[in-house]
């Protein structure tokens, strides 16, 4: 099943602009690359298989890359302010190892087995390792960012680099707080769910694009692009928790299953608890130390039924409306907007 | 049993010097509570556990505190060059962070249920939390080396002092990396172990005097201060690997089995398992997956039989030579050696 609401056809020129992604995604690999190829082979190899360039034995192996939305929407951003895109390339290449960092410590706390069709790192390395190359990643992070120095980035923008990057990742750390204790209750708002997610998703999305504006020299434009980043990073979620429940197993690379057996409070879980008709037996079933797979049908057509995916798309529809407003807020030029616009399109309606 | 080498007595001279220690301690707690009283609760409840100001339900506790060690000899190192120590507080409270955020995500890894004879993170908050926890405190740590802004040091020495404590934590986990794989092994020379120590532990305590000396513009002397850093860790974790077998739990604070049952290639292990007439039999019980409660005694009998103890021991003492040679050779004033001198020895000696 393709989402209901389905995708828009690739325009001739939404072609050039994947083009363009790609290039980006190319370069930020290619920095990412450079980062973790000097790294002791052990980590080395771990790393660059997460990463997909190699499988477990060490090969190379030509596999679909992430989407790199982070380190793309921060060159997008950089370069829609007038800046060079060359120059921060370490900046996005620290964007993209926060994210990763993110993931592999995830997949250990949602006991996930697969990610993108392949085992996890912590079930071929151990959960030790697992946390270690987390912790490691984090301090490649840093690294990259000191990295903006040999690009003639100034001490100062480096210095603020940081620092908003390092309120990104405390928000992360608080958002997964919140999403881990978020489990074990069925009493949560939307309310509580956006503000979780706004720390755990949203905050790093919105340090890639005002990040991206503030070393690309745009001033007071960055916090129009902070907002900008942020609604995206909303509506991004929320899109997130759809394919959650609704995706295909082929575009997204995830079990279906996943977040539901885990009891995660997605949108559209939080909303039927509250709004179904048959919210005191969906509460019954999520109050259960895991959902069994025979109970995931149960709990779809509930959700099913109860107008929660619809709820879901509109608020996405919203976030998506707002990351707009903001961007032309922003004074930046309409053909300098154009770029991002379309990668918020995108990423609001993707099946991936 | 108290070591066999004893501890010196605390001599006049030395009482004046712990009364420093604890000064700077309680300098740095205070700077370690308001950076952590300005997080959200459920996060912020965690770390003021860990750290022992309260028990697990939020009530304020008068335990005993961690050692410090890491951010009083910072310090110590800061004012041996005529440095401000009151400025450099952030930077030691980022040592203490990173070096805490290791502690929390090592009990994991080693599966240890107590700390300082308390239950560990991971045991009361779970895994999950006890990982994000974790991930979190490097998040501070950064934000505290920011801090260093606040007390007017100039933009390039924070950057560079970025540089120090990124490089630290980057060794930091490929020694833990080397700690878990070596797990698996019984062919680890002393050589392998040495290099493991140096990076999992000897490195942020370079870091640690380093950073101190450099940031109290010590200049040049900082190489200096880096060596002796380095050596005296080296020292410090030998001395761990030394109470790990044959300290007593209630100085400690620690199982003491813990390290052999996770069959942790320790020094006197790694030696054991070249030099001991028994090495084969050392070598079978090492090639279990774990090694149990039954088999400690005899695995200490072999251990003290093969002069591993004196063998780590004459160790501790080159390298703490080794520590003293490079304080001499800064070129720092006699007497603003003294306090370090005396650190370095107490670390060495220490049952606890």
């Amino acid at each position: 099943m393709v989402g209901r609401q389905g995708i828009k056809e690739h325009s001739g020129e939404l072609d050039v602009t994947l083009k363009e992604w790609t290039g980006y995604r190319d370069s930020v690999q290619d920095e990412l690359k450079e980062i973790i190829n000097r790294t002791p082979p052990s980590l080395r190899n771990i790393l660059r298989y997460h990463m997909g360039w190699e499988n477990e034995k060490g090969c190379a192996r030509q596999g679909k890359p992430g989407k790199f939305i982070r380190s793309i929407l921060h060159l997008l951003s950089c370069r829609a302010v007038g800046g060079d895109t060359a120059q921060v390339l370490p900046s996005a290449a620290a964007l993209e190892l926060v994210h990763n960092l993110s993931l592999i410590h995830d997949d250990i706390q949602d006991r996930s087995h697969e990610r993108h069709g392949r085992p996890t790192v912590w079930k071929l390395w151990g959960k030790s390792q697992a946390i270690n190359i987390g912790d490691f990643m984090l301090a490649l992070a840093s690294l990259a960012l000191l990295k903006l120095k040999d690009n003639g980035v100034p001490s100062e923008e480096i210095i603020y680099s940081f620092h908003l990057l390092t309120e990104a990742c405390k928000e992360l750390c608080e958002g997964q707080c919140l999403d881990i204790e978020f489990e074990n209750r069925v009493d949560i708002t939307v309310e509580d769910y956006l503000n979780m997610i706004r720390k755990k998703t949203a905050a790093l999305i919105a340090a890639s694009t005002s990040m991206g504006a503030y070393l690309g020299k745009g001033g007071e434009k960055a916090q129009y692009f902070h907002q900008f980043g942020e609604a995206l990073g909303m509506a991004y979620q929320i899109r997130d928790d759809i394919l959650g429940i609704w995706g295909i197993r082929e575009s997204t690379g995830k079990s279906i299953e996943g977040d539901l057996r885990q009891r995660k409070k997605t949108l559209p879980v939080v909303y039927a608890l509250r709004e179904s008709k048959n919210k005191a037996k969906l509460k019954r079933l999520f109050s259960q130390r895991h959902i069994g797979v025979g109970d995931i049908p149960i709990v779809v057509e509930i959700l099913d039924q109860s107008g929660a995916r619809d709820h879901a798309q509109n608020l996405i529809q919203k976030y998506c409306r707002r990351a707009l407003e903001q961007l032309e807020a922003s004074g930046v030029e309409r053909n300098h907007q154009a770029a991002l616009k379309q990668m918020a399109n995108s990423l609001a309606e993707r099946n991936y």
